[in-house]
């Protein structure tokens, strides 16, 4: 297989660091003995649920937006998401002083809809399908020159979200593997990217819900299945497909897409905040959900865990 | 009136400090953004959610432990407590190898006699009072010989509390002042000891809740008062009296001890998982509860916070 036309180099992963670092935050990489003792591994969580927004997507949305030039800039971003990207999108626009346009379902929980209201972003209203949304982003994309920031298919997006892992390379020396949930595969594109560019001896792995088990599938087939509706999981942050630009990558860079259970990561949600004494949600619980389960042989070894997100409604808690 | 006769000096509080840094965590210093705008003042929190225990008790419990001597610490050590004490004594002792005896009510939570079996300690139950909690104990000091480890009032352990904010000083320089609850005022007297001797310009107020503000009133009237029976705050923490070494150390150098609602220390609690992402009990909560019912003026200042612990039911929540 040729490699991916459309991927970062390292470089830019890099240069995507430089040009982010002062407005995300490095995020603490944490440890937990009690984890290690009963995992019998190393572990090294990279703790993105305190990162701006709570959630990595702070990363790809600041090197998209720093990335446009100022004629771009000036006519705005937009995007359609009613969840960490879209805050994400809004918070780097009002850093750069342009609009932000979020195209969101009408029957977005009010709590979405404040919280991009909160970081200065302008809500658009659509219908309730995918195509509502593809077509309204569209028409504002028309009517206001914005440029659309994906939420994962997009080298500027890939580049942000690999730069989580340069940081964690650099805190956890060493390490046998990384872990990231996958969904779009935005993160773990680049994850995959700037891990097995810099070290040899490191793979990374996937981790998905049984009940979206679509890039799994589409790993092991090489061929790109649509993600699952109705969405059955509980892990509502990795509900979508892979992308065309991420696909490849993930072909060409992870070693392996392992699923879990439902109830593993309620299991594994809950186990962090019980001993981390961390928040984190239910998508960010994935990774860790596959070594409880044991879907992974990691005994002895060093693992890099990203922690993608802290958003969770503490009304609506699975636990 | 007269210094305090039985007061940790700067040098045992850093002594302390040397003592017990191989087994304790340094916790990280967090600040937040959101949390900034909201009070308009620079908040340093001070995380003892993530010490071992997930409580800043382990540092009075390892120093104690750690300052017997071989003899001594043959024969062990005791102590009468249900909560982060007994757990931070019981993990001190098991890493010094030598026995914990450690006194619990019979009627305690299982979950609670399993955190102290769980980190080594031996549980001797007693019956539901004070009374049968200091008899029992007695009779197990009698018979092992062992150590009693107070929970509060003891120049080893108030020396060991107050390191907390050693490091907090280290990390956020320059503080107008340093926040702390107040229950038996181990922790208040030691931050009080550490903040004052360090800086002429930082004052150290205690935060206890109205429901348990025998402290206040205590401070108020230079007379110590009772704890309130039965307890009525959510801060199950925060319920026993200032003791005899404690309080004068408290009455030297606490500049002020305010109180707070119970819907505050909920409020308060809510606000810091939301918006921060971690986890803290109650009890914790209290002094980020007297800055948002504005207790106290902060605007414009350096406020350390000392965020106590992150013992949590999560079936139990109070919201």
């Amino acid at each position: 297989m040729l490699p991916p036309l459309l991927s970062p180099t390292l470089d830019e992963i890099r240069a995507a660091h430089e040009r982010i670092k002062p407005y995300i935050h490095r995020t603490p990489m944490m440890t937990s003995t009690v984890l290690n003792t009963l995992t019998g591994a190393s572990l090294f969580f990279k703790c993105e649920n305190f990162q701006k927004v709570a959630a990595f997507k702070a990363r790809g949305a600041f090197n998209t937006v720093l990335s446009l030039s100022d004629e771009e800039a000036a006519r705005g971003v937009a995007t359609h998401s009613s969840g960490n990207h879209a805050a994400a999108v809004a918070l780097a626009a009002r850093t750069r002083g342009i609009p932000a346009y979020i195209v969101m379902p009408e029957h977005s929980p009010q709590v979405k809809k404040n919280a991009v209201l909160a970081y200065g972003g302008k809500t658009i209203l659509c219908g309730p399908t995918q195509h509502d949304r593809e077509t309204t982003a569209n028409e504002v994309v028309r009517q206001t020159g914005a440029t659309f920031v994906h939420p994962y298919n997009d080298v500027r997006v890939i580049a942000g979200q690999g730069t989580a892992a340069l940081e964690l390379m650099e805190d956890a020396p060493l390490l046998d593997m990384v872990l990231a949930p996958v969904s779009g595969g935005g993160l773990l594109s680049g994850t995959a990217l700037a891990v097995t560019s810099l070290s040899a001896t490191t793979t990374v792995i996937g981790t998905e819900p049984e009940e979206a088990d679509d890039a799994a599938r589409s790993f092991r087939d090489k061929t790109l299945y649509p993600a699952i509706t109705p969405p059955r999981t509980i892990a509502d942050g990795l509900r979508t497909s892979l992308g065309s630009i991420t696909f490849p990558i993930v072909l060409e860079r992870v070693t392996d897409i392992v699923t879990v259970s439902e109830q593993g990561i309620i299991r594994a949600m809950r186990t962090i905040w019980e001993v981390m004494k961390i928040i984190i949600e239910p998508s960010c619980a994935v990774p860790f959900a596959a070594v409880l389960e044991r879907k992974l042989d990691v005994r002895d070894k060093r693992v890099g865990i990203i922690l993608t997100g802290g958003n969770v409604d503490l009304d609506n808690l699975p636990f």
